[in-house]
């Protein structure tokens, strides 16, 4: 078995099941050098305890997932929802300070449904735009990107109203490109008959805050939130996806997040060097060479010396 | 119970085990004046009996459903695919000729999946258009109108490549808008951020071959194909679509085309009644007023008489 390729990163959805300690160590073991996490295992030993643990294991840390979920009319929901964002912000700056060199601090946002007994998608979206300007200077105060996430249309009224790269684009184009950007993930968009040109453009405003890649194929499980597979193992166009991407300039880390009954009732261990084999064959051979992946042309590190305020942006 | 709103068409798919008989039969029963027919129900019973049974029934024929399904390779099954969509257009022509004055002579379109081991869904697509090239001078001898459904991107991959109503539409730019149109189906473009642009558009160019309606809801059953509600009865804002229809024009017939189990399993009878009650309370109020709709602003009588050479076209 060949060494995992540098640039992934193991989205902690991916081995769902895993508590932070497993997941920071079966990544590790695999030799892969960077991770995802997710808010609830970091809560479950707490921030401080959870930063230690990553600058340990001494993996990058690539986003933070997740926040948004605020599509909510005006009310203590919606307090609620902001606040829960901003505790977000904050521990999403705390980790990317706590990885280790090359991190980026990147706090995926996936906005949210229509509200019970709601048919206003169209005001819905726009309490996303509003709630991203709420939370916007926060973020920017905390040195974090904020990645503005479509999901593919099926999710459009119980999870996210923003069902294409274009759509998160257009809001966060109110935006300062370092604070909001978009998460490109190639499940929920490789359908999109526009999604080469929505891509150019995503690196072309400086918006692509994280990449991340997993498989597309049918027929769709009865929960078709568990439809995700291993890269290369459905029938997205890898290839032309990840060139669009790495033409834009992207250079950084990329993501497997999968959601997958199977998957995740699979060994934590089994499946980060399954995702490591399918990367490898799947997306590897179309990102930049390896050489071109040098330490100069990564962002400096993000874990602040005590003169630097802030972990490092994506962009 | 008030009568059935006079624009309301049965797609004959909504009560799917219904023999040709039975659906003419429930459907004229219950007070509704026209209907949108299935292939294979048709062909059934032969499509000179089917022709004589609908004109019988004294309904209007609104759409015959469907054709298309061409994105595999050259080939004998791609030569095959084509001959069968002109089967499809003699058919919709014939079926046209015989429905009550208004009846309009549509063909819909669903463009097919990917083929079998294949991940370019841009040469899928390209194909579409390809196609259409082929059948647009056979369609247009015919007096046919093609109307290329966007299915919901759930479906890109196994069963419609074409996902958006904008894609529809810059498919059929090539052609002449009495030849090719676009279905629009609230189900399949709701979610789209861009959708009442394109709604718009769709009536400039004069391409609004059909306008179909059922709802969304979620959970989604199991299949995923099997997800469509009576109007009202889910999360679609069907008030602001039909009004963006309306305001471009369209005068015709609005059909409901409900795929779902339980709906299928349930009396044909009393589906179509329901589906009157359901588009009465969801669809008509949004409907221009019934004034406007008086026989002067009705399409021509489509069954030729001896000196016309064609039933009616839509736009």
């Amino acid at each position: 078995m060949t060494a995992p390729d540098p640039r992934l990163s193991i989205n902690q959805a991916t081995i769902k099941h895993a508590d932070l300690r497993t997941a920071l160590d079966v990544t590790r073991d695999a030799g892969i050098e960077a991770i995802g996490l997710w808010r609830e295992p970091v809560q479950a030993v707490g921030l401080e305890t959870a930063a230690a643990m990553l600058a340990d294991s001494g993996l990058r840390f690539t986003t933070h997932c997740r926040g948004g979920f605020f599509t909510v009319p005006d009310g203590d929901a919606r307090h609620a929802s902001l606040d829960d964002n901003r505790v977000a912000i904050d521990e999403t700056a705390a980790l990317a300070a706590a990885g280790a060199a090359g991190s980026t601090a990147v706090l995926v946002l996936v906005a949210g449904g229509l509200p019970e007994g709601s048919r206003d998608i169209a005001g819905a979206r726009e309490r996303v735009r509003d709630a991203i300007g709420d939370l916007a200077p926060y973020a920017a105060e905390a040195g974090v990107t904020l990645a503005i996430e479509p999901l593919h249309p099926m999710f459009a009224t119980d999870r996210c109203v923003v069902s294409t790269l274009g759509q998160a684009l257009d809001i966060a184009a109110d935006f300062d490109p370092q604070v909001v950007g978009a998460a490109v993930d190639t499940f929920h968009i490789f359908w999109d008959p526009d999604v080469l040109a929505q891509i150019a453009r995503a690196g072309r405003e400086g918006r692509i805050a994280t990449y991340q890649v997993c498989d597309w194929k049918t027929p769709l499980p009865a929960d078709v939130l568990l439809s995700r597979h291993y890269p290369g193992e459905g029938v997205i166009d890898l290839r032309t996806l990840t060139e669009a991407v790495v033409a834009t300039g992207y250079d950084r880390d990329v993501e497997v997040e999968i959601f997958h009954a199977d998957i995740w009732a699979d060994d934590p261990a089994a499946v980060v060097r399954r995702t490591a084999e399918t990367f490898g064959r799947s997306v590897s051979p179309f990102l930049a060479p390896a050489d071109s992946r040098a330490a100069p042309s990564r962002p400096a590190p993000s874990r602040p010396a005590p003169s630097r305020p802030a972990p490092s942006r994506p962009a």
